[in-house]
């Protein structure tokens, strides 16, 4: 009677149990987590699990094999025999849609009541039964049923769901059936059928628009389809010795090793998640139920030691039997994922490399997100600003304008407001409009509701159940029912998801960086074998320091003329621009950017300080025209004549300046400037080494920007060499300096080859010892994209599916990675030991870290920022 | 006693014939032509060749091999034995320095004296040598010696060289003397050591800046170096029975079949080229010297016929005996060369793809080049305004500012300017200032100087021999000596190439375009088999029309937007681009469209019109800001809010237009431009075929440019099929449209495999049924350079030789090329019947263009002024 099939895993009961796990693929988290649970000796309603396969031929088909009709036929038997019961009710909970007590009907209603002796359960059942029918397989919306129920509520003076007796209940039933028979449509009598059409409808659900949406925000792809999951009902809505809960085996939020979430007495799992009413701790439960408490904690470890970490579960107690519904691995905190990582290697339930795998690049990223600074907490503006206060349902801190549908959340987020999307509640329809939301604020709902869970998910700040509010979408307004105070759409306040407040003004924010275990966990990281290093892309000398602490292997791209842009040297870069030919400015220039590189080489000692040549085209440094007046043109040597300083900046002009006189052009162009740069990095690092002789350390590389042939790359290089060489003749220091260049023109990919073939004709020594893959420019010019434009159409882009990802955040693999990896073997073919790297905004993307790795590459630069999520995605990879 | 080796090639006298012609690679052009002469019958003075071997040989041992040595004296004894006489006097003529009468000596001079019993001439050849070896091989400035030369002539009271008498001429070589002492050097008696002096002066001389220089500017490549020549002298100055001359064997301003040429009496030929004298024209030797002239016509028709082409030939005659010095394939102007090749297909000398070879694409060009129109000629400006008549050097039209030097014409040019270069005579160092130069004007010199024969060489106006003027470079004047008008620097002249005029005026130019015999010769080069098809680029009826007369075989791109700009329908572009969503304005835009593309298929009837869709950024084609008042602004739909209609353009402005919302970008945002487009498209055709039912015929193609990636190709094939199926629907009428794209961002090279695969998934077909490659914009995105702002380097680039060719007129074979080679394979690789073609500059450089063939492209699509350049260029490759 146990039947299995390819499209048919059985769990629960007698079902055999898998010695080899299923593959999620096929079978869905949700029915990989029964399939464990059974084998381990966790009981679970007895149930099975169609197959993800089945989508794609349900597709097609629009029905299910044959087979597979049987397959449910017979399971269900087999089923039967384990509950000794017969079909009454089963439940069907989805990914995406849930249909409980199916097979209830005007009859077997009867027969429940009978079983369970509770006849108030078994109307209930059947009133939620045709509510959810009614909307996941009809399509009739909720909102219908609904307001039958407030009318019953009313009528009969009730405050709460329970306070509904059976009488009420029936009269809901049929008020129900009456919503039926208004849309025309017909509530099957026959279980079976019930069951059909609901398999049906979860099949079919896997396109409807609100699944595509989900899919494309959460970036799910190379999906089969959905599972299916048919599993008897058990009920915690069988009195006081039933219940439902939901718990993690440890605290989401901060990884604390106590096992978290809450219960309600006498209900059904829905009632929980959807916070209607407002459950207790966990905890409690051991006082209430204490064996199926007890039980529940054997099971909960059980799982956790199984799948190495923190569990989620569902659970029911049926007249004091205790039913596993669901186990997985907890979604949680960037904090609490790498308490909960390094906890669990503590403990010895995982690896270290194991461990790794538990956090994602987007915990990390949430440590480095902002919360409040603790002044700000402790200022008046926040402390006499909380205007409401509900559950701290994901930390972090949020300030933006208030907005009340998902879609003005998503509308103002694309004309670049920062927007606190307001709710009674979130539901799977709304993620379009969370994801476009700084933070999340709902009036309803625990920490385990769609929205804390959700905002979790992604690490963003959300209050939830903030009952102190009352929030109308009609009227666009949140009243504060204590004081009568009333925000509407656009007004700004800031919420405090670690705290769960909500304060009425513009509260400031900062970023936490490194701390607690997280270098622990890096630290790891960069220990897995083969791993890529990471290097960052750093300025100046605050940069090189914040970039060490994060854990930066050297500096990969420092931009020398972000030095630029002080405003006591702006004035001497413009005179020399103006004036090319006055030395004296260039000589100024030259000592301050000394003085800067020498702080990079202290803060790095000894690591590679990978130091581009001047890059930006000139014109970029001059004022505005708006901005020139007699005084400014004094000051840049255009006596008062502002007329012919406003002509001078005219003719620097440049229609495309991207692809304009900058990069090695400038150089070649004013070879002095180059000079003067590598005499100010080559007197840097003497300076340095000549004041602490026994411990400096200096490693000076040297990039040429914007390289396209190898006579432009052969002009710079052997100037750079004649100028280093002179200067530690000069020093008489040894300073082991590099040169190399950034590929980020397209035509230097494919001549990479012949950069790296070539030697000073003076000592036959190669001129080229690493390249860095500029892989801002190259995806520029590779797509032919400026990304300062980009705007007018990348948005479209991703909306109609054109783009994947947005290029700039996510390498284009297919045509700028072709371009990367095509000159990387080319180089490697000539030089094996050249060096190989990236320092555009994809060092610090983890998928375009993935790709880089698999290229061979020796290492990414990113922004200080996101070295942190580079290291462990570096890590990740290697694992 | 004849010493043939690899480094050596003796010709004439008792020399070898040889069997195989020896490679001009090897003996250089002149060595080449006394080999052929030596070996047809052809008198030459007898000698020998050095060859080019030797070049790289001298420059890194700055010595010749022994045996080298060995080999010329054995040579130089064969020479005696050959004319009966010891060495006394050799020449050495070379492509860059030229030494005659080397052997004389204080001691031969006298021997020379009595063995042609002609003391002043001995002696005339005397002091020539002693200024030539002295400027040759020492270094002497020539002026020097020019300065000592005048005071004799002035001491003697004569007018002219040949009043000198033998005094003054023993005299002027004890001055000449002299001028050695002053400069410390030393002129060696003994004659071996003067020839072994020449001999290494002249491989030393390939490497001398002005060697190099015009190398560079003729764009020579890959010459192993210069051949020498060691020859016996012959003597044009012994007596009114000798003379020396240059002719061509058809009059190479014009191609007429008459012997061209000019002659001295009783002279040397650097007489003749250096314009010192005034020569006669060839045809009067036949009075003066009849047996040497009769001899003469016989040699030149030997050579013509085995050349086959037009000589142009250098001869002495020494007392009655005619030698032959030098031939070769004489330059031409443009309408020479046409009528040459068709005249000697004509008689039989060469078959039609031989005359094919004998066009450059620079003679179809000086047909495309301006000339005064036949109004102008008769205008007041041009007749009253004519100051001074040269010689007519080279034919066209110049008009420009007047500079006096080299060096000004070349800074001028590089400022925009069009110049006259003015010289008293010019010289091999000047030729960088008359490339410079828009013509040419000279006071002194014949139809063979230098100046004539450069100018004609590059299609370039010259009026020469202009004995008229005053040239003063020093006071930067010409003085017209009739009238003493004086011009300045920077007073702006035209020059009549074609008759010698110089005027005071700017005269209005035009453009002869195709005439007599180049639409004959296009013929056949249209006829060489497997030849690339030549399109055109064509953006409106007219366009079409004159691209139909240069013998496009269709329209490679149209771009639609061109016809956007007229007057009329500018506004309503404008307030299309500014509200969208009116649909009336896109229906206006329709109807133009509708109206030009029918103008096009008239023209084409039948060929292929290929027609881009909209391309330009939209901000293109709104008014600049300071254009913007009150009546513009309501005009275009602002009602009279001229700041809100600012606000609106400044927030479509793009950092990098370029690379930003154009192209089908445009078309994916907008898809109603594209869909309207191609509804004007389908209806022109439809219109014609309705109008003409008998006659017309039509085959649009429409091109979706800026393509990066397959979905957006895909986005944009299916719409326009959609559309153009419901025109033929609508029309019932069967439109053979194809649709296509452009490859012109790098990214689109790399995945046209995908973009070939690309089908209907709906019929199954193929979506793409061509590739053209916009090498414009490929340039500037793989090379990383925006066109519009390269002169800020590129010019800098050529002058360095970073770029050997600015890469928006050749191709960059190593970059670009590799893109277009690898895009064309992969697109082949899936379907080989795809049509592939280049629609950029680069579709009209002949040089690119053999790159293209050799690639395997269809066609090329050029401007309808270069379709003629092109179809010579492609008919040539296949000869
Ligand atoms: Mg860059
Ligand atoms: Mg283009």
């Amino acid at each position: 009677m146990t039947v299995h099939s390819k499209y048919i895993y059985p769990f629960g009961g007698s079902a055999p149990k898998p010695t080899v796990d299923p593959s999620k693929q096929i079978v869905g988290g949700k029915g990989l987590g029964l399939q464990v649970m059974s084998k381990i000796g966790v009981d679970v309603p007895p149930g099975f699990t169609l197959t993800t396969t089945l989508c794609p031929i349900y597709a097609k088909e629009n029905d299910l094999p044959a087979e597979v009709w049987k397959g449910v036929r017979d399971n269900v038997r087999r089923i039967e025999v384990d509950m000794e019961k017969e079909f009454g009710s089963m439940s069907m909970p989805g990914m995406m849609d849930t249909v409980l007590n199916i097979g209830l009907n005007d009859v077997t209603v009867d027969g429940l009541a009978k079983a369970t002796g509770n006849e108030r359960f078994a109307w209930d059942s059947y009133r939620r039964l045709l509510d959810m029918y009614g909307e996941v397989v009809l399509g009739i919306p909720h909102e219908d049923f609904e307001k039958r129920f407030d009318k019953v509520k009313e009528a009969a003076g009730a405050a709460n769901d329970v306070d509904l007796g059976v009488e009420e209940l029936k009269t809901l039933c049929n008020e129900y059936k009456q919503v039926y028979v208004e849309q025309g449509k017909e509530f099957p009598m026959d279980p079976y059928k019930q069951l059909y059409a609901c398999v049906k409808a979860v099949f079919g659900s896997w396109m409807t628009p609100r699944a595509v949406k989900y899919r494309e925000i959460n970036n799910i792809k190379n999906l089969i389809g959905t599972a299916t999951n048919i599993q008897t009902m058990v009920f915690g809505n069988m009195g006081d010795d039933s219940g439902t809960g939901v718990a993690f085996s440890r605290n989401p939020s901060t990884g604390e090793n106590v096992m978290y979430g809450e219960y309600l007495i006498n209900a059904q799992g829905e009632d929980v998640v959807a916070g209607i009413r407002t459950p207790q701790p966990i905890s409690q439960m051991k006082e209430v139920l204490p064996a199926a408490y007890a039980k529940f904690l054997e099971n909960v470890e059980k799982l956790e030691v199984y799948f190495k970490d923190m569990q989620d579960v569902e659970f029911t107690v049926e007249k004091g039997k205790l039913w596993m519904l669901q186990c997985r691995n907890g979604k949680r905190t960037g904090v609490a994922a790498i308490k909960i990582a390094i906890d669990l290697v503590n403990e010895g339930k995982c690896t270290q490399s194991e461990a790794l795998l538990k956090v994602e690049p987007r915990h990390v990223e949430q440590l480095l997100h902002p919360t409040f600074s603790a002044d700000a907490l402790k200022s008046d503006a926040y402390t006499k600003g909380i205007v409401a206060k509900g559950l701290p349902g994901s930390p972090g801190a949020a300030v933006g304008k208030l907005v009340f549908t998902p879609k003005q959340a998503e509308e103002e987020k694309a004309n670049g407001a920062s927007v606190i999307l307001v709710r009674e509640t979130t539901s799977p329809e709304d993620v379009g409009g969370m994801w476009a939301a700084a933070g999340i604020l709902t009036a309803r709902g625990g920490m385990t509701s769609h929205a804390a869970v959700v905002a979790r998910g992604w690490g963003k700040p959300c209050v939830c159940g903030c009952s102190d509010i009352v929030v109308s979408e009609e009227n666009q307004t949140v009243l504060v029912k204590d004081t009568n105070e009333v925000f509407k759409a656009g007004d700004v306040i800031s919420i405090n998801g670690a705290t769960g407040e909500v304060i009425r003004n513009v509260i400031p924010v900062e970023t936490p960086g490194l701390k607690g275990g997280l270098e622990t966990l890096l630290g790891w990281a960069d220990q897995e074998e083969g791993v890529m290093k990471v290097l960052a892309n750093a300025d100046s000398g605050p940069d090189a320091t914040q970039a060490a602490e994060n854990g930066a292997m050297g500096i990969g791209l420092c931009r020398t003329e972000h030095m630029f842009f002080n405003p006591e040297r702006l004035p001497i870069v413009r005179r020399w621009i103006f004036h090319t030919e006055c030395l004296d400015d260039l000589d100024h220039i030259k000592h301050f950017q000394r003085s800067d590189f020498k702080d990079l080489f202290v803060a790095m000692n000894g690591k590679h300080v990978t130091i581009r040549l001047l890059d930006p085209p000139l014109h970029e440094f001059l004022p505005r025209p708006e901005q020139v007046h007699e005084k400014v043109a004094e000051e840049l040597g255009f006596g008062k004549d502002v007329p012919r300083m406003l002509a001078r900046i005219e003719s620097m002009h440049e229609e495309n300046p991207m692809l304009g006189l900058r990069g090695c052009r400038l150089g070649i162009v004013k070879p002095e400037f180059t000079q003067m740069q590598v005499e100010a990095i080559m007197s840097a690092a003497a300076d340095f080494m000549e004041e602490c002789p026994d411990t400096a350390k200096v490693h000076p590389r040297i990039m040429i920007p914007l390289i396209g042939s190898i006579k432009e790359y052969k002009n710079q290089a052997l100037l750079i060499k004649q100028e280093a060489e002179r200067i530690k003749a000069e020093r008489k220091l040894d300073i082991p300096y590099e040169i190399g260049t950034m590929i980020e023109v397209p035509r230097a990919a494919l001549v990479s080859d012949k950069i790296a073939s070539l030697v000073d004709d003076e000592d036959g020594k190669p001129l080229c010892s690493f390249f860095s893959y500029g892989t801002n420019d190259l995806t520029q010019m590779t797509m032919g994209i400026s990304r300062d434009d980009s705007n007018g159409f990348i948005p479209k882009y991703l909306e109609m599916g054109i783009f994947e990802d947005d290029p700039f955040q996510t390498i284009d693999e297919e045509g700028v990675g072709y371009m990367v990896n095509h000159s990387a073997n080319l180089g490697k073919r000539i030089n094996p030991n050249i060096s190989l790297s990236v320092c555009g905004e994809h060092g610090g993307d983890p998928k375009s870290i993935e790709f880089f790795d698999s290229l061979g590459l020796n290492y990414v630069s990113c922004s200080p920022y996101r070295v942190p999520v580079a290291r462990l995605a570096a890590g990740q990879i290697r694992v």
